[in-house]
């Protein structure tokens, strides 16, 4: 008889964004005139850059041709992209990773979710709260946690982060051996500076644990002071793999492009404590399942480095940070607390009432979708995200009419 | 401390075409004036269809356009896509499959890989030797296997598929839960006839197992008898899944798009023996751990489908096939035994002496790369794998310095 991995009976209710979705689509049906303002879902909506256009014409003409045709590709991706990340992303910053450290992928939420295939199951495990639920829903899949109750999963270490703590958790009172990180955060938009990631990383060098570091909204950094990587901390790359994407960055969200920097120098152990070299089990993991980003959009991700790439990609979070800025100073101005939005492309609203009950008022009275924050684990009950990923119009309407309901 | 997953260690060596790739780089290394010819990855080599590249270009420009840009796609795929695989490759062969059956992903070495996730982990697994490595190695990783003692690893069952038994194996003498086939077969190029394969979904249905049918290598079937799905054989939708990709079918091997059916009515069980969904936990599965194949990658294939598209595939498969004949008469002609190449790209050839022993041969005296059939698995010692894919001009070069040697 084939029998179902048990895990995946323990979670609970199905996706967070599937959940959205539903409730949107009933609403729209009952009310077919409304026209509805998507800043819940974090999906870009300018078009690519004309140079990643520019370089996807070119590269599917080089598909064209028997002389210039690319079929399988290196699982881990093509050298001239991980060399100009390599290069713009790490070098030009002071930190030394090589493009062999870099593999090239399909997305962040396939990366950030296959890692965990390389830990042992008895491992235990660190994640923030609110968190993204792809780190907590793998694990689940994978075994590593007891069943959900009293809104979270048995076995798990939840590092608060909440207003009290600036959104920045504690480290863990017990010992863990596995965190996840995300900076600038999702789902709250918040930041970390050198000082405190330099704490996280000291506390992993100390415990032989390992973090997965979730930079996917690296480019939306504005403020100097704050590290891009966590490999600007000394040492971090004995203790750290990094998650990097194009989908906020350059807008590839439908276009389908990311990478993880795994340094050689990291390690994880045997249960005898004998350390084993994590690239390799990463390159072997990748090259079994994986089959490579498509030839076409690699080319696309590489034009993100050149000149014109750089110059539009800035300008496109421009676009999207001065939506945030204008959602950032209505909600204040309605006397509710928020974070982010200022190297983040994400704002935390406290609603002071239930996460789904604001969701629905948000949705029946502005026509306006959020993100309940409670989708994002309990320390998220009473708070929304709002996304500055639309059109600055867009956010001005939406911004009057929620202004209109208080 | 941060622990491996134990199982990984169990992999034995580096996977297969990596050593293949090292081999043929010292001997280029040290010959550098020898063409090499390579007929052992089953990568293809002519261009993508004009259809696919029209609809591509066409793609990429509405990503150029904000009222035409795509952000995140559904998970599972567009609904235009699966439309045209349901219609095409199933509904016009009288085959009930819908829509929603179909799973697009970015390839069947992902999805054949990842499939294995859903099961619990103390299933019976029998898989054919000689066998595309994948189905073996993803198991052994999530440690449904023991160590690798004698060419095999222990805990799965293997399948013999020999010239005595006309490579197509047996049903198994012991009970399995989880049965991984591959027809027109990959390495051996070996088909299966309705009746056969009735005996296997039969079986399946008997035991309450299931069958994961590969069937990447449909589009080349050519004799009318042979089913192109397993879902051509009654009440198999209560016991398969079904692998395609347009890797082989359409040359999109550096382009990165494959499709999974898994049937509604195919359930899998508790341990106390009650009937779950497979299609709502695959469904599950790909919410969580995948985020879609990129827009223009799926416009592109759904290209496949238009008349012309459906022209220019059959062409580039005749192409491919008229290689595999010229192999066949060849290879037949030195007097050595083969199968395959007639509804596959694939020729497997009995070498009389060692696998990697003949490879070396090939690849010194004639500058022509095989696979080696020991590569495959146990059963594959004594033979090599040649593939179609690659110019008919190389292909008579390659049989000519072959035809030199012997």
């Amino acid at each position: 008889m084939i029998k179902v991995n048990s895990h995946y009976l323990k979670l609970k209710s199905s996706y967070l964004f599937a959940d959205i979705a539903r409730r949107v689509r009933d609403f729209q049906e009952k009310n077919p005139n409304v026209s509805i303002i998507r800043l819940g879902i974090g999906d870009v909506t300018l078009p690519l850059p004309p140079a990643c256009i520019k370089a996807l014409h070119q590269a599917v003409d080089e598909m064209a041709s028997a002389s210039t045709f690319r079929g399988y590709g290196p699982e881990q991706g093509y050298d001239f992209l991980r060399e100009k990340i390599a290069q713009h992303d790490y070098q030009a910053r002071g930190v030394d990773i090589s493009p062999e450290e870099i593999f090239i992928s399909d997305g962040a939420k396939c990366d950030t979710g296959n890692f965990q295939e390389l830990f042992a199951q008895d491992i235990k495990i660190a994640v923030p709260d609110p968190v993204y639920p792809v780190y907590v829903d793998t694990n689940v899949m994978a075994g590593r946690t007891g069943e959900f109750k009293d809104e979270r999963y048995e076995g798990l270490v939840y590092l608060a982060s909440t207003k009290e703590n600036n959104y920045l958790p504690e480290l863990p009172s017990q010992k863990v051996d596995l965190i996840y990180l995300c900076f600038p955060n999702n789902p709250t938009g918040a930041t970390i500076g050198k000082e405190e990631l330099t704490r996280w990383v000291n506390y992993a060098l100390e415990n032989k644990a390992l973090i997965l570091f979730d930079a996917a909204y690296e480019a939306f950094i504005q403020d100097e002071n704050l590290p891009h990587s966590i490999f600007e901390i000394p040492q971090a790359k004995k203790v750290a793999v990094e998650f990097r994407s194009f989908s906020k960055t350059a807008g590839f969200t439908g276009t389908r492009c990311a990478f993880t920097v795994v340094p050689k120098e990291c390690v994880i152990y045997t249960e005898q404590g004998n350390p084993i070299e994590l690239h390799k089990l990463w390159l072997r993991r990748q090259t079994t399942k994986f089959n490579g980003v498509a030839y076409p959009i690699q080319r696309a991700a590489e034009a993100v480095y050149s000149p014109e790439g750089q110059q539009e990609i800035k300008n496109n979070i421009n676009y999207y940070l001065k939506n945030a800025q204008l959602i950032r100073t209505t909600i204040s101005d309605l006397g509710l607390h928020c974070v982010g939005g200022e190297n983040s492309p994400y704002i935390w609203i406290e609603c002071k009432r239930d996460s789904w009950e604001f969701f629905d008022l948000l949705l029946q009275k502005a026509g306006v979708v959020c993100t309940p924050g409670v989708g994002f684990g309990k320390c998220g009950q009473g708070y929304v995200r709002l996304s500055a990923f639309n059109s600055y119009e867009n956010v001005q309407e939406a911004m009057q009419r929620i202004k209109n309901i208080f």
